[in-house]
């Protein structure tokens, strides 16, 4: 075969990818497990008939969630680039969808292009467990949080830091700088958000951070203690990570983003509970109940 | 076995119960069918050791979930009645949980005693799918939906109405009389909602009536024609209903609720969507992009 001709058809495809993570073994490729990584990489082969490697921007644990990956592959063929959503689709299992497809330039790559990741990680505060929130959230009862506490161990990590604390021992990264962007969290009901945006998050971090975050918010640790450890990189302090099943990573950013903007919508929604019903008792109609208790009566 | 003596010791327990329809042939045992039913059923008979029947104040079809469902049963035991929950919860699959549990008088019965149901449907409207409300909505994209004109047509609804133009034909049902309590539809982004609180519900009637409303939302069906067909029980008109995923029995109500009050908060969320980050495109910080669109700049 000739090398020459066939790198001078290659196009480099972006995908933009959400999946659940509760059935995968994470994105990357791994034997004998299922990836996320894997099953596109299945359905690429299904399309092309021959192997094709898929970048991501960010590597997703176990059980890790995603609403907006992003990830870019190289290919030789005449499938418009915008329709390779909808064909990978059709290939793939119901927990993987591509929402959108594109073109971009030779030199663009999801990971070393990307200039910002997001994470939201999502807990579920009432002590009745809930089925409709629960493959997405951590169900913490254990003890109240207090999110202004939490925020405000949040606002000291803004700006650029070496969060050896928060790196996992195993990682192969050489460094432990983060610049962090934005850091939130917020209570809505019985649901609890920590949202971090960055330009990279270290393997691990998100769910050590949560992890100690709780401490925090429940009061068994200090603010002042929060950033001392990680100030001081202590590591050996930071012990428990958050479970995978609350965290989700909300999106990356690019410089030279080649989606339509409305794909940037965030995808993962915020869990709102209406009020309870206004009167469970007494009578068939509520209005009924609530007049009934009226100064008139 | 002395009957009179085990019925002496007869206790009545009422639980609430949230399931997730999916992956349910409804709520009713059926031979070689995954059931709600029968997976409760099963659960008690191995406490209790031998077979006991639940009843349910509503049975909900093939794929419809329920937020809290109500039911009871009878048993003789030293079983404290709150405890209920805590043990059927040890043995239930994960898409059953127990929400909570009490002791009711002889004669309370989980379906002859409520007063009321509500039952709510949700529309997921963005034209590409997404997996995080999927489960548990209908991805409605065909066409816009307009919710003022949705209202427009539950209003009339309001009130005792003999509504056979939604009940399903092979229903026991001896008559089609309901009181309609409130009737709403409200849009929060993609996600549109319609809730609807009556007596009783017919069989079929909440997915055969948002079959007919989302073609009023979508104007091929005037508000007028919607309710022509319904008051003059046009069943031959009414051919749709809309799939059972996005249906989901919310709460029941009883003149005399044996629950703690707080069990009453409504456990399905609504779908919150943040709007899109600020820039997507152009820096690694959205704060730097909207900046450089100033006046000023």
């Amino acid at each position: 075969m000739n090398q020459a001709v066939q790198t001078k058809d290659k196009q480099r495809i972006a995908l933009v990818i959400q999946y659940l993570g509760t059935h995968f073994y994470g994105w990357q490729r791994q034997p004998d497990r299922r990836t996320v990584q894997a099953e596109i990489e299945t359905a690429l082969s299904n399309v092309l008939h021959h192997s094709v490697v898929v970048h991501a921007a960010g590597r997703t644990d176990t059980g890790v969630h995603a609403a907006a990956q992003v990830a870019h592959f190289e290919a030789s063929t005449p499938i418009p680039p915008q329709k390779w959503a909808a064909i990978l689709n059709k290939w793939l299992p119901e927990d993987i969808v591509i929402r959108a497809s594109a073109a971009v330039a030779d030199d663009w790559h999801a990971r070393f292009s990307a200039t910002w990741r997001r994470y939201r990680y999502t807990l579920y505060t009432n002590a009745r467990p809930n089925l409709f929130v629960a493959p997405v959230s951590w169900h913490y009862y254990h003890a109240p949080l207090d999110v202004d506490r939490i925020q405000e161990a949040l606002d000291p990590l803004l700006g650029t830091h070496h969060l050896a604390a928060f790196h996992r021992a195993n990682s192969s990264r050489s460094h432990s700088w983060v610049d962090v962007h934005e850091a939130h969290c917020d209570r809505d009901g019985p649901v609890v958000y920590i949202e971090v945006q960055a330009n990279a998050f270290l393997y691990g971090m998100m769910r050590l951070l949560v992890g100690m975050l709780v401490e925090v918010g429940r009061g068994t640790l200090s603010t002042r203690e929060f950033a001392e450890i990680w100030r001081n990189e202590r590591r050996e302090r930071v012990k428990y990570a958050a479970p995978p099943q609350g965290l989700c990573l909300l999106g990356v950013g690019y410089p030279d983003f080649p989606f339509p903007r409305e794909i940037w919508d965030r995808t993962l929604p915020k869990y709102h509970f209406d009020p309870p019903t206004a009167s469970p008792v007494g009578s068939a109609r509520p209005e009924t109940a609530i007049a009934s208790n009226s100064p008139t009566d």
